[in-house]
């Protein structure tokens, strides 16, 4: 298994950035396997993404931020270390529609996704059986207009108690209220079965079927409080015709979803999105 | 060179349809090369494209209506006919952004296009040495809120007097009045460069830009006076990613409204488009 | 659920094919749903897929071979008729890989593959807890050079014991016997992991790997007795590039192949496939 | 315009290379645009690609290798320093088939292509109407199995005397010989009408259509002396079906050809290409 280090750092472009960062890999004895930058043209923004190998170096990576501390006060950098061997620890939430589910969880055990499930959650018991298949705890939180904030109370505690890294919204058909979502910011992704910002809101296939497109799409984004309104990780599309009545619209769309979301949760668990306001950089 | 004739039908669905027009064809001696129905689940309505080879066909096709409207009456049929070997009358509307112009002319000099193209009507002169080029007559006829009523006067007697059966806008950047819009129904085509209903409006590729999507759109639609609502032909998307500035989503624009358009240009002229309320089925 | 016949023909092209086809339904009060035909160009045959619904339909289709019979001979036809209430028997046969196997078997559950699966076959255990999950009987028969014709005499008992209409070679890795293919023409799928013709045989990841190709493929053919070479039904491909390693091809591969041979299964067991020489006819 | 200096290097990888290479550059007040890296995981060989804004960059960069050598040496490196302000010079080899020569010419027009073209070949007159529109001299060589000697002299001697950097092959149908392909190494694109490698050698498209494959593809590849098995720079595929007669597939390919060679040409000019064996690494 590769047991590297990704630095993720962001910062005004300067000249020099790229000398330092990777002076201060060498010079402790790194081995540098990706570098990857970006620069925003507008407002001259820089961000990084460099992976490199640790065995050989030379410098305790717990120690890594205060070390780096001087280079990135110089640049006035935010950054962030992340270590290959760390499986970020992902929660599932779903409803009904179990297909996007099933799919993450095969790609998890193929070693696909390189994280720990160690919950999933639904407001309906079907897809329990799934979850039992894989041996991951399973926990039904009926939710109704009433019981929403003492559903969202407990789906917090367990979210918690699980030191839960990443929600995955696997077509759960809950809206989450706007206090959850605050508390975890570029933490939870969610499948939306159209081409946003086309079709935006309930029944996107139903949507799409009545304007008559000739594509559908599937788009995986994280969530704010604006609906379907958060930054875009991965899109994709399908061809249709008039032939496709609207079932087929649905299961020509479970196809879409399921690799879409696969992709949106491995580039997070991965380390490899930054965001830029509300759009995202993927260093892929 | 193919000689065929297609009968484009529609009615509500009934059990005996394909019969009688399939032993009306052979009847007459007829071959039939394509027979593609349509039904629709909801409310229940028939559509078929049927073609047939004209050589040995024992009717003189300016009698076919006549002997056809007792089947057509039979079954309260609409429907048209049109001859393979009548190539369609197009004109061409252009701004300065003349890559769908160049493609067309293109496609059409290749054979891949069989119709006429005997007139290219712009805002601006700058693509007057393609249509020369090429040998089509090319009419600039500037167009300013002022004149517009003027422009658009002239517009329609040129294509009155060229028997235009078809207008395609390949970038035309004004805006066409309800009165000419209305005067051919199902006969103007449009390219707009979003994945429709994405991004309706001016300026789609700033729009998709400013949204981060991950994929740019092209959608060639039939026009109605409602802007960019019209019934969808063909829809295409390419990938695009957070290093790809603004022009690079129109340079990647262009390739996807070339094929998009033409593709709608095609079946547009090949007699395979059939309205359906506001959506469109593509007999391919 | 749709209650239909399905009619698949082929003959020599003539005048009056369709009229008598469709006519001999409407004699019989069938309404027909679907009517696709293909003429080949230089050989002038004739095929057509007319599926039609039966209610209301006044001849029993047990009495159709016989009743359509003056018709078939008229015109030389080889006919076929499929109902779309029976769902073929499919038995699945896999190795180690059981991604294709499992995709199978969701969508078989989710009522996209409209068939029976009872028997998959393995030469090893592993797959079982899937088999297990979905309650299908599992048979693990291992294959030797030595065991190999035993092993092919138990596959066939099995095969004819449980009346299976269809053998999917999902991943398996194990080449089947020339008189046991022979005893199942175009009722044997198999899913090549390259894009055929190229990299035929062992191991092509590594072939295309080797090769340096940008995009990776994966063919879905029957099988006959000439290696990979069978009539292909249909093909997909994915974008690969040089930071690919042979791993993650044989990761994009994976969705490649579920997607292409799911697709081959479906057309065959809803009768849209036809073979004209070592070429399919698919009717979508 | 951009004005930027690409440093392409190759060498056994090993730690310190990247901090190496930006302190030079940013001792030198060169601000990096672009860093990447690709290391092969079995040789162990370390690619970059280097750019930075030459504004501002303190060394004259005709000085470059000059001071560049000490680094160079201590890695044993391979480099070669690209200026984006140097528009590298192309020849287009052309026969009858002018779909890839217009479509060349008119991106390079639009700014796509930043190359100059001041030469074009053919073996044909055919498509000189095309070189006169944009003002190109076009050479006519005939080529026959006895003047073939004789007109890559011919050709060679232009190539010299226009300075040519890039010689593309769009859809020239003669076969170079092995001293002329010696000479231009890495420095001629070929578009191939097919998959590569399926179909190598003459008429990919009927192989394709016989064989019954339900994509099509194009190839771009550098020219070596084996037939069709150069390094791969880029490839595409679409979708056929069996209604697709053979002239429908050289349509089809037409659209492909054009989008696969123009990319290749395009990353080409702009240094993005880096050979590795006989397989390319595209620093897109």
């Amino acid at each position: 298994m590769k047991n590297s280090a990704i630095l993720l750092v962001q910062c005004p472009d300067q000249k020099g950035l790229d000398a330092a960062i990777a002076e201060f890999i060498y010079r402790h004895s790194g081995n540098i396997l990706r570098f990857e930058l970006h620069q925003t043209e507008l407002d001259r923004f820089y961000f990084a993404r460099i992976e490199w190998d640790l065995s050989g170096f030379q410098l305790d990576v717990k120690d890594f931020p205060e070390r780096f501390a001087p280079i990135a006060e110089k640049f006035s950098m935010r950054f962030r270390l992340a270590l290959s061997s760390y499986r970020p620890r992902a929660a599932i939430f779903v409803s009904k529609f179990d297909h996007c589910l099933v799919d993450l969880l095969y790609r998890q055990r193929m070693g696909e996704l390189k994280c720990e499930i160690p919950l999933i959650v639904s407001n309906h018991p079907d897809a329990k059986r799934h979850a039992d298949f894989y041996g991951i705890p399973y926990h039904t939180i009926p939710v109704t207009k009433e019981t929403k904030e003492v559903a969202e109370q407990r789906e917090l505690e367990l979210i918690r108690a699980n030191h839960i890294d990443l929600i995955v919204l696997a077509r759960y058909m809950q809206v989450l209220s706007a206090e959850f979502i605050r508390d975890y910011p570029q933490q939870i992704i969610n499948i939306h079965h159209s081409f946003l910002p086309a079709f935006v809101g309930p029944k996107p296939h139903l949507q799409a079927y009545e304007r008559g497109v000739k594509l559908i799409g599937a788009t995986a984004h994280y969530v704010t409080e604006a609906l379907d309104d958060g930054p875009i990780i991965e899109q994709g599309v399908a061809r249709i015709s008039h032939r496709d009545a609207l079932e087929e619209l649905v299961e020509k769309g479970r196809d879409l979803e399921k690799v879409v979301l696969s992709r949106a949760v491995r580039w997070h668990i991965e380390n490899r999105i930054v965001l830029h306001g509300n759009k995202t950089i993927i260093f892929e």
